[in-house]
């Protein structure tokens, strides 16, 4: 199949290659033209307008979107519309929110576009071993790019979750999954790290044997076995924690359908309170105890 | 090697297998004669005194208690010392806490048996993929048993973690990660359940495509891929959750240790709460609503 691939970043970038070397072709198009040159010495056929892109692709066109979440998303799908054609297909592949994709599909449906949104899973390591891909659509639609969803994805690893949103809904989800295993693993090791038997544990190799046989074995474990192998005490890390987005909008879903999910909730805070040691809760907190005990307070540095 | 193994139970027994088959011997001892008929049927030396057991045993006599955790395990360690000699080595493979631990080495040191602790994660499956076991107690101990080891658990599936105790107490470590992770996937699963897209998803699908490349693959979601695949919405389970000691003693010393542990904490605490749906809290906070804000509450049943 011939598709275009719009964002070769990081995600986008890997995701092109691995449908080259999966014998797809692929019309690149990038914001800064220095990304589409390194890629066309990989094998693709580059483009540097987006009428230059919808030009080189086949009818009915495939153009899959591989960018930050947001407005350029929104930008760059007006922007394209105008050289696509009834019957064309849209894949949105960022972490997109999932009423963003419910709304943008109704947007095109005038114009006879196709929107199909695909939540994908697998990092930096997904151009190895594929990623995993949750798809939501037309099952019409999806169907038709089964060709480039088994090459991206690698056996069995990827699913049409349901209609227009539910790709990018089972994505959030198994974000917020993420979150809470995380956190888990994080307090568990804390523990040790706290634990009378610190001095003799080499986190390395109980997160390597953890996951030769335990219940707890998982990828995040694998990764987190060579996090230890590199800095053994994790010395040269701030405990400083970012969320990209889908961790709150789990917390919004549980909220919005009355769900109690508050492992996953508390998980999104102590990302939020890692980056606010001296937080205003704990302020409040210090003074309170200074006003009924007379106990003493640290002063702000 | 030839080991005496105490305790018959499904990981006991199952220990012993993959012990014969790995081409060790087992003396094997049980409470109830049964079990041991039944193992000498697979090809293990039967015992039905702890005499018989130390006798049928070459010095230094290894044996490994797989008991039930608690009083027992004291019982049969105190029955068992009037049968040892100096040099001896008990290993303690059952879920015993750390402390308990300590206080039966230092108990055994007068009479000059060691003490070894062993925690084993794998469940039912051990007897197949191997037993991950984290193993507590003197280097020459462990050295010792070393051949022993090596053939309970997979390749390079166990570590000796530090002086006695540290094996159970990387145990009880593992199991608190576990109860975490549990309720993270147990919080996502529940917001699919409650999400507009509900009627599309096939969790057993969903489970089986997070382990195709995701950031959330696992043993714990390969085992949910199965649970889902016999009983799509695990309609013939009751959400009512023990627990088995473990995550109580981790949340023990996240707050012996000052360490803050609230994801594994409130994992715990969920546990607790799916088995008192009607809980008191629950019904002080609905007098509560009443009382102030005229809120209509639900009678007792």
């Amino acid at each position: 199949m011939k598709i275009g691939m719009i964002g070769l970043g990081r995600m986008g970038r890997n995701m092109a290659l691995r449908l080259l070397r999966k014998g797809h072709e692929v019309v690149a198009f990038n914001r800064t033209a220095e990304k589409t040159h390194e890629i066309m010495e990989e094998g693709a056929e580059g483009s540097f307008s987006l009428g230059e892109l919808a030009g080189k692709l086949p009818a009915p066109r495939v153009v899959w979107l591989m960018l930050p979440a947001g407005k350029v998303v929104d930008e760059q799908i007006e922007a394209l519309k105008e050289h696509l054609r009834p019957g064309d297909i849209i894949v949105e592949g960022g972490n997109s929110h999932y009423r963003d994709d419910i709304r943008r599909a109704q947007a095109l449906q005038g114009a006879g576009i196709r929107y199909v949104d695909a939540g994908v899973s697998g990092g930096i390591w997904g151009l190895e071993v594929g990623y995993c891909t949750m798809v939501g659509g037309a099952a019409a639609d999806v169907a038709y790019l089964q060709p480039v969803l088994a090459a991206l994805a690698p056996e069995r690893g990827y699913l049409h979750c349901g209609p227009t949103g539910a790709g990018h809904y089972v994505k959030m989800i198994h974000n917020g999954i993420e979150y809470g295993m995380m956190e888990a693993y994080g307090e568990g090791f804390a523990l040790l790290e706290a634990s009378p038997y610190r001095d003799s544990l080499d986190y390395a190799a109980v997160a390597a044997l953890w996951n030769r046989g335990s219940v707890i074995r998982s990828w995040l474990l694998e990764l987190l076995e060579n996090a230890f192998a590199e800095d053994g005490r994790l010395e040269k890390i701030r405990g400083h924690v970012e969320d990209s987005g889908e961790g709150r909008w789990t917390v919004d879903e549980a909220v919005a359908n009355g769900v109690s999910a508050p492992v996953i909730a508390l998980a999104l805070f102590q990302r939020f309170q890692s980056r606010a040691p001296d937080s205003f809760a704990n302020r409040v907190l210090a003074a309170l105890r200074r006003e009924f005990g007379g106990h003493a307070v640290k002063k702000a540095r």
